[in-house]
């Protein structure tokens, strides 16, 4: 994919459309029926970047092996604009967003799913990118992509291009980490810098401009959450999406 | 919440909106936000609903349960219109969706999370009555609705209410039902008449008028399907989501 340019608007003359999606520049309304075009998205675009076996069964339902123990779930649906920001694009947050919110939770993240909703006319070019950073941001973080789906929303409803991701993490035994357990006199680790996604996304839509260009700093915090983990176990309290400028509590 | 009527546009005069829900009678954009309108609704709304004690936690992600084994995961996201249709509205479809995508991979359903894309101005008893609907749906499937997202789109984008489901089922030791399995000659079982939930979309959508009304038959199959697979276990080769006009072939 391109780099996302320093505007938020990335440059997508270098992805070449495998055929037979270049009969369909955009998104028609067909992609969204579960028919022939649905299928095509699949076949050329979703499964080479998310291939994995659980994905390749194309069922209904993704088949997961897990071992017993105790399980995280959580969804959220991501509905930014501009879709392409400074520093990332809706894919990765929609990859990093769940893998954090698991994360955060003591959980260790293993299965993703992934659900489209496309506008009529949204140009394939984009979703290739969005796609492939998905991809990318899934290999990043050690999840896999295991099950999806595709709607196609007429033109002028929707944004272009709305993601949801649901996913599953692996909880760590004896590890609680959970709001209730947040108590007055914890200290509070930050992850980072605060407010630069949401600043990011601000001065694109806003026309803001800074001395120095403000980045969303989205990433997979699931690594970082792990070393804190084994370090510190049940000293930590609570953790928020620090994507979303949460915090850790101990 | 109100039963739709045969028009596929509810009554929603019997709805009273619980404080402090009535200061807003629509949905703003501060019910998508993460803040104090949008935990509004899921103290109010969304908690009373759904309530189990996995949802009850309200962490970044659901804690749960499992014993060892296979599962199955999958998703589908909604953006069927009308919204409230002869025989349902979109909030029994997608849990149904999700129910019955999962049963007929011979999964028994277990989890579901549920987020929903709102647009600001749609009115908090519609919403009031789909998530009701949700409810009843997934009490009648066996089914937890244990985590969710809630995200507000400008007016004049989204279609009033998109909704994802994403869940996990168990699946049946020794049972494989997949698409692969399908074998000329295999007989095929018909779960009910085909075509029922399109044509009464089609109906309402384009005002088609026929001797009886059309409704949908949007409904949960995974008891249905359970007691096929009780009874021909491996006999059973591939079964598709019946609510969509699918098959079942032995």
């Amino acid at each position: 994919m391109s780099e996302p340019s320093n505007t938020g608007t990335p440059d997508f003359s270098n992805w070449s459309c495998p055929l037979p999606l270049a009969d369909y520049p955009t998104i028609v309304m067909g992609h969204g029926g579960g028919g022939k075009l649905g299928n095509e998205l699949v076949e050329h675009l979703f499964l080479p970047a998310f291939r994995n076996p659980a994905l390749e069964n194309l069922g209904d339902a993704a088949v997961l092996e897990l071992s017993a123990g105790s399980f995280a779930m959580s969804t959220d649906s991501f509905v930014v604009q501009p879709l392409f920001f400074p520093g990332g694009n809706i894919g990765e947050l929609a990859v990093n967003g769940t893998v954090n919110d698991l994360a955060v939770s003591g959980a260790d993240p293993k299965f993703l799913s992934a659900s489209f909703i496309l506008e009529e006319g949204f140009p394939l070019a984009q979703l290739a990118a969005i796609v492939q950073s998905m991809a990318a941001a899934a290999a990043t973080a050690g999840v896999k992509i295991v099950t999806g789906d595709t709607k196609v929303v007429e033109r002028g409803h929707g944004d272009g291009c709305y993601i949801n991701t649901a996913g599953i993490g692996l909880l760590r035994q004896g590890i609680t980490v959970g709001p209730h357990r947040a108590q007055p006199g914890d200290a509070i680790l930050v992850s980072g810098t605060i407010g630069d996604h949401g600043m990011a996304i601000m001065s694109v839509r806003e026309g803001l401009e800074f001395e120095s260009q403000i980045r969303s700093d989205c990433a997979a915090l699931n690594g970082m959450i792990a070393a804190v983990l084994q370090a510190a176990g049940n000293a930590v309290h609570t953790m928020r999406d620090p994507t979303r400028g949460g915090i850790a509590q101990r």
